[in-house]
């Protein structure tokens, strides 16, 4: 596999770095933006936090906006940025060109159905390919955590919740937290799923809370602000509360006053997020 | 005076806002950002830190990616961050659409060349008729201090040299520090104030730096990434150095090891850089 470095910026003494490859599960072209602590930079390789972005993201908005590396390179963490979907001219994208379905907006789904299921696998980009990769190529351990926001909050939960050997902790940003039973989510989920909604169940973070099992639970926290104005008709933090209820899982869930959708937001909150990683990956 | 809100974020437990208003010195209408520190929104009134973005940015950038935020709500210190220079269909551009002139580049002068002065004051903008208006609408104090990046650098350190008794402390990233003698100050200079370069000298700030006596000292902090793409042709921090060292004026001027021209280098700072001014605004 062929990484190419596209772009380096000293950053906290340690590196933030952009690469393009060629991504197998996704058929085409990939960026990921990586930040290397400067731990890692020396003889310490670093756990990593994957960040999955929302609704129109790339690799960039989280590196440039939620002012992260500071206590990453402070605890010794390295962070990982995919981008949010499959892009390029052979990548099908929303006929009407809409932000919540196509490019930036891959909804961390295996697609089944046709034209998607030609590019849009970010499912496995992000459990098997994207860690394989950093693993293989960067001064990292195999310890991991994974966090994201609203699309990617929902991309982290249920990834995590169907991998949960796979990463030492979960949490999330205004999690899109049952798109089975939102606009944005049945819209994405129709589409590169089908009609089928038992089919959907497999990535709704909600449903699969519901039916976790103890031997299967993670440490789990999700920030909420409540003057997001996606609150009510798109994110039902509350679905996710009354799934932890029903299994027991082990979710804190903290409601913010005042807080929006923006990275405003997130930045207000990253460092708790980043302590809650540290103490799990055993920092 | 008339403020038009048009955005508020809760952020770190205080307010991003953005607004826009009629400017007076700009003949036009201008937009700029303010993050009022919790302690402000209570019964603490907050001194004020002035940021001067530099070309094509606008007041977003250093709001959301200088990381800025947290420890200033922190300190107590309120930020504002105004546009880089006038806009709109009736503001004359640069005729071939440059970045580097024009909308997004007002270099923090009065221009004095037609069609530039009816519009291009962005010097007077600052100095008075923002911090006027900041210290009329908000919960802060007139205990001021001033920083900036790049063409932002350039003002701010103009600004300070010009005017010591109206800020406490001021400091730049990457400042532009001799533009009489760099191709981007040549060409704005030029244009905004013609070519009799004695002129220009008022808006240098290696020559003010150069003329300072001490009674007009001010502290001053300067960061300077060593891998900076500008460095060597645009920036030239060591004329600073030379003139402080000509004046005696107490500068700093600190190379950074590895670091760029972006965001992340500033990020990688501020905090020093708001440290050193709440020290100097006795917080």
């Amino acid at each position: 596999m062929t990484l190419e470095n596209v772009g380096a910026n000293k950053s906290f003494g340690g590196w933030h770095k952009q690469y393009r490859h060629r991504s197998e599960a996704l058929n085409g072209s990939m960026r990921f933006a990586i930040f290397l602590p400067p731990q890692a930079t020396g003889d310490r390789p670093a756990p990593v936090l994957y960040w999955l972005s929302g609704l129109t993201c790339t690799d960039e908005n989280f590196m440039q906006k939620a002012g992260a590396q500071r206590l990453a390179a402070e605890l010794g963490i390295a962070l990982v940025a995919p981008d949010t979907s499959p892009r390029g001219e052979d990548v099908p994208d929303d006929p009407d060109g809409a932000y919540d379905f196509g490019h930036g907006a891959g909804f961390y789904v295996n697609a089944t159905q046709a034209p998607w299921n030609r590019h849009y696998r970010m499912y496995d980009y992000i459990v098997e390919e994207l860690p394989a990769l950093i693993e293989a190529h960067f001064p990292v351990t195999a310890e991991r955590a994974i966090s994201g926001h609203s699309m990617g909050g929902h991309g982290a939960l249920t990834i995590a919740l169907k991998n949960p050997q796979r990463y030492r902790s979960v949490s999330a940003f205004s999690p899109i937290a049952n798109p089975s039973r939102c606009p944005w989510g049945e819209k994405a989920l129709s589409r590169y799923l089908g009609e089928d909604r038992d089919a959907w169940r497999e990535y709704d973070s909600a449903e699969l809370m519901r039916a976790a099992e103890a031997a299967q639970f993670l440490p789990a926290l999700v920030d909420q602000g409540d003057r997001d104005n996606f609150l009510a008709e798109q994110l039902k933090p509350e679905a996710l509360t009354a799934a932890a209820q029903t299994s027991g899982y082990p979710l804190t869930l903290r409601m913010q006053e005042g807080y929006d959708h923006s990275y405003y937001f997130i930045a207000s909150f990253i460092d708790d997020h980043l302590r809650f990683h540290a103490q799990h990956l055993a920092l």
